[in-house]
C-alpha cells in the first residue's frame, strides 16, 4: 500500500508550486484510488490532504522543505491530522488542548509544550493514530498565559520503529462500521516538548523571545483562514462519495438487465426498478461535472496566487457539495443494495462494504448539518451585502421583486408543456433558492432586530429553513453545472444522451420539492402531476442508455470486484455470476458512448 | 446459544394446541431475543418460525410428533428452511428443483427423490445451511411425469456429527453485510432419497401406490395456502425490525441530552436534531401497538380454528407491515447513526452492527416491493367485490362518491385550525388511500378492459401508483391502531403523553405526502404550511418526554450495550461514556411513565 501514496506524493511535491490543473488532477487520482479501495483513499487523504495540506498551506517554505518533503514525499512515514476533539466539546475557539510556549527549556532551546489537560481535550477519531510518525495537531496557542486561538503544530508521535515520543499516548478506537483499513485512535499529550520551529507559522508565529505576531488580527479570522486552506481536502470528500456511487451504480445496473432467458421480463423493465435506480445515475453524472468545475475554480484561484480564505463563496460551495454528495451517496448505495436483493447483502459484491465505508462521510470532516449552515451563512452575507446598511429598506425593495417573481413564475405553472424544458427546471430551482433566502433573511431580521431574540435562539428556530435553503442552493448549482457541461459537449450523440440525464436530474430535484412549489403557487396541481409523469417517462427512457453511461465511467473490472456485475472474483467461485449477455447489454465491454466521464 | 431456543421451543410445543395469546407471546419473546442479539433472533426464526412453522402448519399431527417435537423441541438439532431459489429464477410455480415420486425403490419402500437439475434450481441464502440437520424444502412435486406444484418436504441434511446425508451438498455463502452469526449457504440435492412420509401432507398427499390427492384443486391456491400458514413468521420480521428501532432509539436519545455542562445548549435542543429523531420514536410506538394488535388478530383467528389462508386481509396486512416496518427501521437507524456523529460509527455503540444486521430485512422473506403488491392485490379484490360483475357501473357509481368526497374534504383544507386534531389526520390518510384505490382500479380497468393491454404491462405501468397505494394503506392502519391504543389507555398521564406522539406520527405521515394532498386540492397551500409548523411544534414539544418513553421500552442495559447510552462495556474502556446526568435526564433509570410498552 506504500507504492500508491509514494507516486501521488511525488506528484504533489512537484506541483507545490501550484501548476495549472493540480487540484483537478489530484481529484482524479483520489477518485481512482477510492474506486479501488476506500480505506486506502481515506488514509491517503489523511497523509497527503490533511497533514500534507496543513504543512503546505499553513507552513513557511522552509517548513514545507523540512516537514513535508522528507516526511510525506519519501513515504517512509505515516502522518496524521488532529483536529477533532471530544464529541460533546465546545467549538474550536474554546478548545481545551493547549500549546504552552516555553522560552527557556532545560535543553537551552526554545520549545512548545503540548498538553492535554483533561479528558475533553483528547484528540479522537484520529486516522493513522496507531501507525503515524508525525501529526499535525490543532490546539490553543498560549503565550504568557494568553491564548492566541487554535494553531497547528507538527508533533512527533512515534519513531520509525514504533517507539512512542515521550509523553504521547495512542489508544486504538478499534472496530467501526467500515473503513477497517484505517487505524483510528485517541491521542493524548502529556507535557510533550516540541521545537519552536514546528509551529506552522503562515498565520501566526512566535519569535525566540516569545513575541507573537500574525498577519491577521482577529483570532476567529485567523482560525478561519487556516480552515480555508484545507478546502481542497473537503472537496476530495465529495469525490470519494462520488467514486463509491460510480462503483456501486456500475455494479448494480448490469444485474438489472437480467434474467438471461430471452422470454422473461428483464428486472430493469419493472417501473419501480428504473424509478429507483435512474435518478441516482443522473445524480452521479451531475456530481461528476460539478466536482470537476469546482476543482477548476480552485485551480484558477490558486494559479492566480489567490488565497482560499478570501474566497468565501468557494468555501461555501465546497461545504454544500460535501453535504449533498455524501447524503446522495448514502441514498444511492442503499437503493442499489435493495435493488439487487439478497445479492446486494453479500460481501463478495462489494456493495455492503462500500456502504459501510462511505457511511462515515456524512458526519466526518464537518458534520453535514454544520456544512449546510456554512452555506447559509455565506448566502445570508451575500444577501445583506446588497442592501448596504438599511436592512428594512432592503427587505421592502426585495419584497417587490418577490411579488413580480411570483407573478412571472406562476404563469409558468400553467404552461405545463414547458416543464420538459431545462430552463424551466433551472428557473424553478433558482426561484426556490431565492425565495428561501429572502424569507430566511426576513425571519432572522424580525427575530433578532425587532423581537431582540438572542442569535442562537433565532437561528435555531429557523434551522429547518436554513438546511432547506442550503440544499436548494446546492441543488441549483449541480443542475446548472450539469447543464453547462451538456452545452459544452461537442459530440452530438453524447450531448443528446447527457441532455436526457440532465433533464432527469433536474426533474428529480424539482419532484422532491414539489410540495414547496405547490405551497408557493409556483406549480398548479396539474403541473405538479405533470412533473411526476415526466419523472416516470424520463426514467423509462434513459434506462436503455444506462449501460452505456456506466461503461463510460470506465471503472476497471479490478475496481468493480463484484460477481453480480460479471467480474470473476477469486475466492468467491460459489457466488452468483450472470451468464454472458447479448452484445448490446454486455457489461464493461461496451463501446464508449460519451467522450469523457 | 442453545439454551434460549430450547426454552422457546418448549413453549412452542406446549401450545401447539394453539392456546390463547400464543402468537402475541411468541412475538414478545422474538422482540426480546432480537434486542439482545439479532443473529440469534434470526436463527431462532429459522428453527422455530420457518422450519417449525412449516411442520406444524403444513404437516399432519403424526408429522408434528415425528418431525417437529424431537427435532426442534429437543434443541439437539438445527434446522433450516429452503424456499429461496436462484436470484433471477422465475416464480415458484415454474421452479426447477423437483421431487420425483419413486414408488418402487431399491430398498423396497416408497420414496421421493429430490434433485437439483440445474444451477438455477439451487437453494440459496439458506440460514443454518452449514449447521442444520434437517431442512424443510419446497420443490415441485412430480408424479408420473406430471407436476402438482410446489410442496414442502423434510429432508435430512447432515447427522448430529456433521456427516452429510448422501447426495446433499452445502456451500458456505460466507461474508455478508451483517448477521455474521447466521450461516447462510447453498443447498444442492443430487438424487437424494427420502421416505414418502416426509412430504408435509396437509395440502397434498401421495398414497403408497402413487396417487396424488389434495383438499385444494388449483395448484396456485395450494401453494398460496402453504404460504399463508407462514404468516406469523412474516409478522415476526416486523417485530425484529421494531426491536432494532427500540434498541437504537434508546441508545441515541440519551446522548442527545448532552453535553454535560449546565451552561451549554443540549444537542437535543437543536431544531434539526429533534426534527430528525422524534418522528422515528413516534413510528416505533406506532409499530409497537400495530404489531400487538395484528398478533391479537392472528391469535383470535387461530383460536377459532380458522385457517390463515382464507384470511387474505390479514395476510395483506402482515405483508404491508413487513415492508413499512423494515423501511422504517432502515431510515430510523441511519438517522440515529448520523445524529450521534462519529460515535454512531463506532462498533462498541452497537448502532452500526444493528444497522448492518437489520438491513437485509427489506429484501428477505419477500422483497418489500413484492410485499406492497400483495397488499394492493387484496385492496383491488376488495374494491371490485363491491361492484358484483359490472365494473363500469361500479366505476361510475364510485366516481360520484369521489366527487362528493373531494367537496367534503376540500372544505377541511380551509379550516386550518382543525389540523391538530387526530380525526383530521385519520381522515386525510383514509382519503388518500381511498382515492389511490379508486384511481388505480380505474386505470387498470381502462388499460386491460378497454385498451386490451396485457396484464403485466398494465400493472407494471402503474407500479409507482401500486406502491403508493400500499404504503398509504399501511400508514392509515398504523395511525388507526396507534389511536386505538391511546383511546384504550386508562392512565391519564400516559394517555396525554401517547396522544402527543400519536399526533406526531400522523402529522409526520401526512407531511411526507403533502404534495399529493395539494395536488388533489385536499389541502390549501396555507394548510400545508400549517402541517409543517405543526410537525416542528410537535417534535419540539415531545422531545422532553423522549427519555420517559425510551425508559418505558424497558430494554435491559445488557441489550443496550452502548457506552454512549451510559452502559459500561467491558473491552471498550477507552470509549466515550457520558457523565452521570441530573436525575431528570438519567438514562435507563427513569421512573416509568406509561404503563406498558
Amino acid at each position: 500500500s506504500f507504492s500508491v501514496p509514494q507516486r501521488i506524493c511525488r506528484h504533489a511535491s512537484k506541483v507545490i508550486g501550484r501548476k495549472k490543473g493540480f487540484i483537478n488532477k489530484s481529484m482524479g487520482i483520489t477518485e481512482l484510488i477510492c474506486s479501488a479501495d476506500m480505506a486506502t483513499g481515506v488514509k491517503m487523504g489523511v497523509v497527503c490532504g490533511l497533514y500534507g495540506g496543513a504543512v503546505i498551506n499553513l507552513g513557511s517554505p522552509e517548513q514545507v522543505e523540512r516537514l513535508y518533503v522528507p516526511v510525506t514525499v519519501s513515504s517512509k512515514h505515516f502522518t496524521s491530522f488532529c483536529m477533532t476533539c471530544f464529541p460533546l466539546c465546545k467549538g474550536p475557539m474554546s478548545w481545551k488542548p493547549e500549546f504552552l510556549y516555553n522560552p527557556s527549556s532545560k535543553l537551552g532551546r526554545c520549545e512548545f509544550i503540548i498538553h492535554t489537560p483533561c479528558e475533553d481535550a483528547q484528540k479522537m477519531y484520529i486516522g493513522n493514530a496507531m501507525k503515524g510518525n508525525y501529526a499535525a495537531v490543532f490546539a490553543q496557542l498560549i503565550i504568557n498565559g494568553e491564548s492566541q486561538g487554535p494553531h497547528c503544530f507538527v508533533v512527533p508521535v512515534r519513531d520509525q520503529y514504533g517507539v512512542m515520543w515521550p509523553g504521547v499516548t495512542a489508544t486504538d478506537m478499534k472496530h467501526k462500521e467500515g473503513l477497517h483499513g484505517v487505524d483510528n485512535g485517541i491521542l493524548i499529550f502529556d507535557n510533550v516538548r516540541i521545537p519552536r520551529e514546528n509551529l506552522l507559522d503562515k498565520f501566526g508565529s512566535v519569535s525566540a523571545d516569545g513575541r507573537y505576531s500574525s498577519p491577521i488580527r482577529r483570532k476567529g479570522d485567523r482560525f478561519n483562514a487556516m480552515l480555508a486552506a484545507l478546502t481542497p481536502t473537503r472537496l476530495a470528500l465529495t469525490v470519494q462519495a462520488m467514486a463509491a456511487m460510480k462503483v456501486i451504480v456500475s455494479t448494480s445496473t448490469p444485474t438489472s438487465f437480467g434474467p438471461k432467458d430471452q422470454d422473461e421480463v428483464k428486472i430493469i423493465e419493472h417501473q419501480t426498478q428504473y424509478l429507483r435506480l435512474m435518478p441516482h445515475l443522473a445524480a452521479t453524472l451531475a456530481l461528476t461535472f460539478t466536482t470537476r468545475y469546482t476543482a477548476g475554480l480552485m485551480d484558477d484561484a490558486l494559479c492566480q496566487g489567490e488565497d482560499l480564505q478570501s474566497n468565501r463563496p468557494l468555501q461555501a460551495l465546497v461545504a454544500g457539495l460535501k453535504a449533498y454528495s455524501t447524503w446522495a451517496n448514502v441514498a444511492c448505495l442503499q437503493e442499489c443494495r435493495e435493488c439487487t436483493g439478497g445479492m446486494g447483502f453479500m460481501m463478495e459484491n462489494r456493495i455492503p462494504s462500500l456502504k459501510c465505508d462511505s457511511d462515515v462521510f456524512v458526519t466526518f470532516e464537518g458534520d453535514n448539518m454544520v456544512m449546510l449552515q456554512v452555506v447559509v451563512r455565506e448566502l445570508m452575507m451575500q444577501y445583506t451585502r446588497q442592501f448596504e446598511d438599511s436592512m428594512v429598506a432592503g427587505l421592502i425593495r426585495n419584497w417587490t421583486s418577490s411579488v413580480s417573481d411570483s407573478l412571472r413564475t406562476s404563469f409558468l405553472g400553467f404552461s405545463v408543456d414547458k416543464i420538459g424544458d431545462l430552463n424551466f427546471l433551472l428557473k424553478a430551482l433558482s426561484y426556490r433558492e431565492r425565495v428561501l433566502q429572502r424569507s430566511l433573511a426576513a425571519r432572522l431580521h424580525a427575530k433578532i432586530n425587532k423581537s431582540k431574540e438572542e442569535f442562537f435562539s433565532a437561528w435555531n428556530s429557523c434551522l429547518h429553513h436554513v438546511t432547506s435553503l442550503a440544499l436548494a442552493h446546492i441543488h441549483k448549482v449541480t443542475l446548472k453545472l450539469f447543464a453547462l457541461a451538456v452545452q459544452e459537449c461537442q459530440v452530438n450523440d453524447d450531448r443528446d444522451l447527457l441532455t436526457k440525464f440532465c433533464l432527469l436530474h433536474g426533474t428529480s430535484l424539482v419532484y422532491q420539492e414539489r410540495a414547496w412549489y405547490l405551497e408557493h403557487n409556483y406549480f398548479s396541481p396539474g403541473a405538479s402531476r405533470q412533473i411526476r409523469s415526466q419523472l416516470l417517462e424520463l426514467c423509462k427512457s434513459v434506462k436503455d442508455d444506462a449501460l452505456k453511461v456506466v461503461a463510460d465511467f470506465n471503472i476497471p473490472p479490478c475496481c468493480i470486484q463484484a460477481p453480480i456485475a460479471g467480474v470473476a472474483k477469486p475466492g468467491a467461485e460459489w457466488a452468483f455470476y450472470p451468464q454472458p449477455q447479448s452484445p448490446t447489454t454486455q457489461p464493461h465491454t461496451q463501446q464508449r458512448a460519451t467522450s469523457k466521464l
